[in-house]
């Protein structure tokens, strides 16, 4: 089943529920018309389809390894990397000073949609580059900035961050990899680092690192790191890869899934590195980076989602079995309506979920635009509940994929379990999903809950005309937001670890309540389409799920220290 | 991570939540009394912890494969199955008569909960067979009885099922498979079968494979099949295998999980085959087959949700990482809030879905010791709950297991991932998890609700006095149910396809509420224990979940079937 590039969906999404239009109204991007957002997404899309996912299953039957210290990628992979660079993707977003695009994040993120709905392993490239150009334009000298942004945007380099060591993963702040100056303005970087995706390759012409590291005498903590720029080949004078650095490639993990996405172990022996940005500003650096890769994150999980919701649908459409209850059935599957069930949950989860990946989008470039403290507070807002509820969904869909399937679902030729499997590990990296809905609870109430609360007037002042003109919609979803704000109060003035107990399930409620709302909007833009048809049955079916998820979150920690790991373990 | 028994469950749940006193208080199951059943579970642990479990990661790394039209099954699996076979397990609840142990399916559930907990693709096989020698023992001549329960019920020969035709999946009644008279009171069955669970071994003397197929003019559809036993090896005239048989292993597949567990096409080539039960009653056997089956895949489910919270929370007691909030915290991921809403989740449900089953194991029991027609009304309402709670709750614990190794659940060699991946297939066979539900909502109500209402009733009654002692967890759980008998009332009056399009939904609320009800009892009887803590979280966080999943029990199809394929599609 070919994966076929949802452009449409983008289309009715911009135009009618995220609200585009405001974004292209600013100056920064108003070259961003309609004309060429359509050349840019039927460009991407047409690659997606042609180009990326056709490695999918090659990729995963044809695992990345590593030969003699060096890695060899999957067959293929070498090609589709060249022809994502050559269509200048990996600087999509990134400044026409250097040769990027320039482009909006609302239109990377649809462009990234289509991409990891196509090849999830491929995709997590291009992004990590992104992520390392977003760092560099934000944090690096000037002459870092020209050395390595060009390269990095063409696609001739690539780049990775380096974050994790086995005693430190969410808790960064217990690094300890070291870097010392060497006087020249360069600095020696030694230690080991965990979980380096696409640490190294076989078709770029330098891999750069950007690696966390402490430098002598650092305070403790996340105050002391600093961040660093390690290539693999020290660039000479003319900006060529010279010198092969004090790195290497230690092992690959044998991974779930994402088989031809290389994950190593990376060593280094006093690696030659240079300092981005101020010394100990390495986490405020990793933030910027982790930031937006946040959002690329929620939306490799809205790709998946989106990809498996098509193999299903296609599977469906062409499995006879049973015996139909309907008038003017096909004899297939679809004629069943727990099947039906499972794919308009597909269908309406993956809606709900690149609508709010959207609307954060739309926060950034609005931010980025105006320097408007409530844009940025509101992309700040959304970020985590895009990207936690983006990958849960990408989990929750590649499983209900794999049920359509039946028997052939647990078979892997299908193709159906390796959605399932591949996305996994989006709900764990760049921050476990845990992690998300923390910073949603803390941080991210940190302000009194004045973001939460502009957001649930915006959206309950926009929902009082449709109240009355489709109540049966209207009214449950301004419930919902009732229910979210009177559940954001009772967390506001509980204690943060009260917070912790019920982050998750906060952020589950919050994302079902945002889903309802961008449902509406689509209703209301399209009355008569199958769009009104599929935002009825999210409000009727699945926005209930947040009573039970918004009754969870407001129970507190208490219980949860009441048993003992000897009583957990009973 | 060493897998260990939970014995002390059992014997609370035994005691104090299901009522197995009733089971030992028949006449048929007098034997079975308290001594005799902690021996019985604490043998089938040690096995289960010192020879079951170390297969698994091992079977996992080397799966079973075909050579040269055999399977060679994966290191140690002879041994393991010898173990199982030696100790009589695979006999455990079969007719004394025959050599089983007789003992009650409530022991018996107990037991398979613990090895498929040590290994699922292991104790697949006993499975199997277990379902052979109860559609053997009640629909097979005495002839067949005498020459193959001996064998099956000592573990020397192995059992299969051969249902699934490429066409004929969920819909059985399409099968193609022919069986034709040979005149000596034997036929050959040809056609193929497929997903064949353990089609092949190289550690059993014979493989007896029942087959579903059809006798020349036999009507369409179900009336017309009937059930075959087809030996690998034909036994001779002492009842030795002799000649073998015309049918072979074609392939296996390739799966997501199981790996040690040979799942194969089968092709059957005129082989010689002996009917069981009457001609056309192929369905009623595999009903028989089925039946307990279903309970026993439910089962599996409980097993890995149980290996997989033990792995999670060892995991979590070691792994140090991050800041705790908490005073007099031990440093690891324990002490953090979210993790402990995991871990306890993963308990609760765990709790909840096994208490389903082996409730669900005593109404089999009575009805099978009383013939008292409420039991076996009771039986059947909660075999499709068992079946399909137990396998979700294996599913999300293991999910939620993979979820707090983080980023170590996505590396295969933690085994967080396999269990997640071993235990996917059960909501798919046996009757898929939709199949139950609508088995639920269809066949389960034929009675107008009777056995239903007559299941909450008890409860509500029960739940009186709690409502009282123990207001803050008997009340919800009341009104739990009131919720559930209105929604019942509510199907009750829909059409039947209005019904399956809510079955799944439904389901789960059922098994919410169930879970309540059997956590408050848990508390009841053990107020100051972890157990009661487990119930307090339980009912404030998981339980209210019942009203997302009840309201779109009660949606109705109408909105299904609202939009075509194409719309779906867009």
């Amino acid at each position: 089943m070919p994966y076929r590039a949802t452009v449409d969906d983008f289309q009715f999404l911009f135009s009618h529920v995220v609200g585009f239009d405001r974004v292209t109204q600013t100056e920064r991007f108003a070259d961003a018309d309609a004309e060429m957002i359509d050349a840019i997404l039927g460009e991407a899309g047409r690659l997606s389809e042609e180009v990326i996912a056709p490695l999918n299953r090659v990729g995963d039957q044809h695992p990345a390894r590593l030969e003699n210290g060096v890695v060899r990628t999957s067959p293929g992979f070498a090609e589709g990397y060249k022809a994502i660079a050559d269509g200048g993707w990996v600087g999509i977003s990134a400044d026409p000073a250097h040769g990027g695009m320039g482009l909006p994040m609302t239109v990377t993120t649809a462009v990234n949609d289509m991409m990891a709905a196509g090849c999830l392993a491929m995709q997590l490239n291009p992004l990590m580059c992104q992520g390392q150009i977003e760092a560099l334009e934000h944090h690096a000298s000037d002459e870092l900035k020209a050395l390595y942004l060009p390269k990095l945007i063409s696609g001739e380099w690539c780049g990775t961050m380096n974050l994790t060591e086995p005693q430190a993963g969410s808790d960064v702040g217990a690094l300890r990899t070291k870097a010392e100056p060497l006087g020249d303005g360069s600095f020696a970087i030694t230690g080991q680092k965990i979980y380096i995706t696409w640490a190294d390759n076989d078709f770029s012409g330098n891999i750069c690192h950007l690696v966390l590291a402490r430098l002598p005498g650092a305070p403790e903590g996340t105050k002391g790191i600093s961040l660093f720029m390690v290539p693999k080949f020290i660039p000479d004078a003319d900006g060529n890869p010279g010198a092969r650095n004090d790195l290497r490639v230690v092992s690959l993990e044998h991974k779930l899934g994402l088989h031809a996405s290389p994950t190593a172990v990376m060593e280094y022996e006093g690696a030659k590195g240079w300092l981005v940005g101020p010394e100990g500003g390495g986490m405020a650096a990793m933030f910027t980076m982790m930031n937006n890769a946040r959002l690329g994150v929620g939306v490799q999980g809205i790709g998946i989602a989106e990809a498996a919701t098509q193999a299903a649908l296609a599977y469906a459409t062409e499995r006879k079995q049973g015996r139909s209850l309907i008038d003017g059935g096909t004899g297939t599957i679809l004629d069943h309506a727990d099947v039906r069930r499972m794919l308009m949950t597909m269908r309406a989860d993956t809606f709900a979920a690149r609508a709010i990946a959207l609307a954060c989008a739309v926060a950034i470039d609005m931010s980025t635009a105006t320097g408007s403290d409530d844009w940025s507070a509101r992309a700040a807002l959304l970020t985590p509940i895009a990207k936690a509820f983006g990958t849960e969904t990408g989990i929750r869909v590649s499983e209900l994929g794999v049920q359509v399937h039946g028997g052939m679902g647990f078979i892997e030729e299908t193709g159906a379990a390796q959605f399932s499997r591949d996305v996994r590990v989006t709900a764990i990296y760049e921050g476990t999903n845990g992690i998300q809905a923390m910073d949603l609870v803390g941080r991210k109430m940190m302000d009194g809950g004045d973001a939460i609360f502009a957001l649930l007037d915006e959206i309950e002042t926009e929902l009082e005309e449709a109240r009355n003109t489709l109540p049966g919609l209207g009214e449950p979803v301004w419930e919902a937001c009732e229910t979210l704000r009177e559940t954001t109060e009772t967390l506001l003035g509980s204690a943060l670890n009260d917070r912790f107990a019920g982050a998750v399930p906060y952020l589950m409620g919050f994302a079902r309540v945002l889903g309802g709302y961008y449902h509406l909007k689509a209703a209301l833009a399209a009355p008569e389409s199958p769009r009104a048809q599929l935002a009825k049955f999210y409000i009727t079916r699945l926005l209930p799920e947040h009573l039970g998820h918004l009754a969870h979150a407001r129970a507190g920690a208490d219980d949860l220290y009441a048993v003992d790991a000897e009583g957990l373990a009973a």
